[in-house]
This record gives structure tokens, C-alpha cells and sequence, in this order.
């Protein structure tokens, strides 16, 4: 059964600047009026941020790429039941930090934990319910590794090797994207990352704004 | 790849005598000189103390049954990689304190997610490993909780009610190792649990000695 709410989760490698577009996406809603939830995971529960703690603490343990993803889904699960899936029933636009599909670029290609096994977790997990619309804001995992950096401290002797595997593994990332894109164009928007964040902004806009009129969220007020 | 050790699980509903049981095993074992490892979920790794303490925690915040069983599965994934297939993969015996038959019949039946699911999830966390005996000790659910309440302190006023609802939550996990049993009959051997610890360790080591031997861990003295 189709939901009366829209489901819009937007995605992106690290540095791609998915936190300042979702913030002002979420504020550019609330001024047109829409009823606008902003969801998050790992974390936007109680459990979930328990579940949090342990995706933080456990990579201090030698935490496993299966259990990792297994994290994420249980944490994904409770968000669904507890928030998104009752704000999607009473109509409201929910927007998710990072959804499944952030599940199949980081553990299915980054980990190398391949496509099909995050779907079929998915599956049982999630059910039949994905986001109505994605954006996929892309960028080259060489500039997302320097706007990163700029949020980081000083240098370090291991510098160098860290960030030439970090390269690769966004690299696998970004690959992950692309085919999921490739696989359901309708559904993930490709959205340029690079340029100025209202430029960027403009360009998120430009996606969301038709498919909510199109469900009658917003109209056009020229 | 068969692995060169044996996979012994331990099974059963709250109150069944597992902990003793399973105690009694790997002592056996060990007078025997057969290198046997004990593993425990939730809780054999530190991620999987980790995720246990979720777990217990998250239950004063309504953690949804999903949610549940991803967490176990979390636990398992991580124990299985980071214990399990080593000291399988060392030629020991592992006897583990629950597994799989477990989430099937806790999740899947008692909390009605469903034989299937928990099927599904097995194939992506564990791959096609399974133990290859499994000892199901069975005993009737009201006597179970007559054990399992000797265990706790006084009464209280919802205890009735609480009872009841654990009686029949009980029956709907007995179903599920019941159905799971006679699904495989082979691997999954049904221990009546009832009697004294000695009558049925007595049962135990009649189920277990025999593969044991089979696979040339221990010879018959006589």
C-alpha cells in the first residue's frame, strides 16, 4: 500500500555536503509550509543511538564489514517502525539522512560485501519500502576527501597510506552509486555536488520541487 | 568446505537446564583431552558484549523484533568470523550456547517475524555454515518457568499476567525449534530435558559421543 506521506532520502560520499543540503532542504520546506520530518541513521532513535555507540566503539575491536551492516539495518529498522514508516501514514514529507542505499555503496561496494547480499538483507529488514525520490550528490571522492580534510586536524606521520586507502575505498563507494543509479534513473536523481552550496542548493530544488507538486505538497506560486 | 572441526549448538527455551548442561559438556570434553571451545551469543566478542548491552538496554526503549533479530545477527557475524570458523577452521570442537535454530525460533515464531526472514538473513550473515549437531533440550514450557521463577525474586502484582503471556510466548518457541526439529531430523537431536542433570547429561553425551566418535575426536574405552 502506498504511503499518503514522500519519502525523499538524499546520499552521497563522505564530504559531498549532504548535511548542509539537507538542512537547508528541511528549512526550505517548513517556509513553503510542508510538514517536514528529518530523519537520521544510525541514531534517530533511542535504540538507534545505542546502536550508534556501538558502530563507533566496535571499530576499536576489529569490527567485521557483516556486523557493521548488520548494524545499520538494525538501526534502520527501528527508525522505520518508530519514525519514518508512522510520519510517511500521517502524510508528512520525511527526509532521510542516507537510506539503503548508502547500505549497498559503503558495505556492498566499499567493503566489498557485493550488492545482492544488502538487498536481500533490505528485503527482511525494510520490506517493500524505499524512498520515493533519491539524490545522489556526487562528487569526485578526490574533493570530497579535501573538503573532508579541512574539518580534521593537523597531519600525521600515516597520513599519506590513510588517505590513498580512503581514496580507494570512496572510489568503490562512488562506483556503488552509480550503479544503483544506473539501475533505477527514476527514482535516484543525480545531483552535481560541486559549485557553490546555493548552486548545489538550486540544483537539489530542482529535483524536489517538481515531484512534490507533482503529489500536491506544494504549487507553484507564479 | 567442510571444516576439519565439529559444531556442536546447545538449544532450548529459558529454564530448559542449557547453562548446566552445556557446563557439563565442555568439562566432559576437556577430561576427554578433546580440544573443545565454548561460545556464547550474544556476548562472545567485544563487539558482541557491545551489541549485548544494547540489547538489554534497548528494551526499556521499545526495541522493535526486527530490530532484535538484526542485533543478534550483528553478534553472530562477528563471533562466527572473529571465534567460531578459527577454531573450526584449528580442528576444535565448538560448543555453542545457541545459534541459528535460536533466532528461528525466539523471532520467527515466538515474536511471529516468520520462519523465512530469519532463513534469509542466516544465508547472508553465516553463509552456508551451520552446526552439525544440534542438541535440543525440550521440556514443557509451564515446567521450564517453574525453574526459570525459583531463579527470581518475590512476586508481584502483574505477575500473573506476566506469566501468562511468557507461557504462551514459550509454547510459539517451543513450536519453532518443534517444526525446525522435524524439518532436520539429522542434525538436530531432541533431548528430553526433563529428569535430573544427570539423567539428562546422561541423554547429552548418548546424542553427542557417538558423532564425536564418528569424526575420531574420542575413541570408546571399552
Amino acid at each position: 500500500m502506498p504511503s499518503v506521506g514522500f519519502f525523499v532520502s538524499v546520499e552521497g560520499i563522505d564530504g559531498c555536503g549532504k548535511t548542509t543540503q539537507i538542512r537547508l532542504l528541511v528549512e526550505r520546506l517548513a517556509a513553503l509550509g510542508v510538514p517536514t520530518l528529518l530523519a537520521q541513521e544510525p541514531g534517530g532513535t533511542a535504540t538507534g543511538r545505542l546502536i550508534r555507540s556501538v558502530l563507533l566503539d566496535a571499530r576499536n575491536h576489529g569490527i567485521e564489514p557483516m556486523t557493521e551492516l548488520l548494524l545499520f539495518f538494525a538501526s534502520r529498522a527501528q527508525n522505520l517502525a518508530e519514525v519514518i514508516r508512522p510520519a510517511l501514514d500521517a502524510g508528512q514529507v520525511v527526509v532521510c539522512d542516507r537510506f539503503t542505499d548508502a547500505s549497498v555503496a559503503y558495505q556492498g561496494y566499499g567493503r566489498g560485501l557485493g550488492a545482492a547480499s544488502v538487498q536481500q538483507l533490505s528485503e527482511v529488514a525494510c520490506g517493500d519500502l524505499q524512498p520515493d525520490l533519491t539524490l545522489w550528490l556526487d562528487i569526485e571522492p578526490a574533493a570530497a576527501l579535501a573538503r573532508a580534510g579541512k574539518r580534521e586536524s593537523g597531519g600525521s606521520a600515516g597520513r599519506d597510506r590513510m588517505e590513498s586507502e580512503a581514496l580507494e575505498f570512496f572510489l568503490r563507494v562512488r562506483e556503488g552509486y552509480a550503479h544503483t543509479h544506473a539501475d533505477q534513473p527514476q527514482r535516484i536523481r543525480r545531483i552535481a555536488a560541486d559549485g557553490s552550496v546555493s548552486e548545489v542548493f538550486d540544483r537539489v530544488m530542482a529535483a524536489v520541487f517538481p515531484a512534490l507538486e507533482a503529489r500536491g505538497f506544494v504549487v507553484r506560486s507564479n
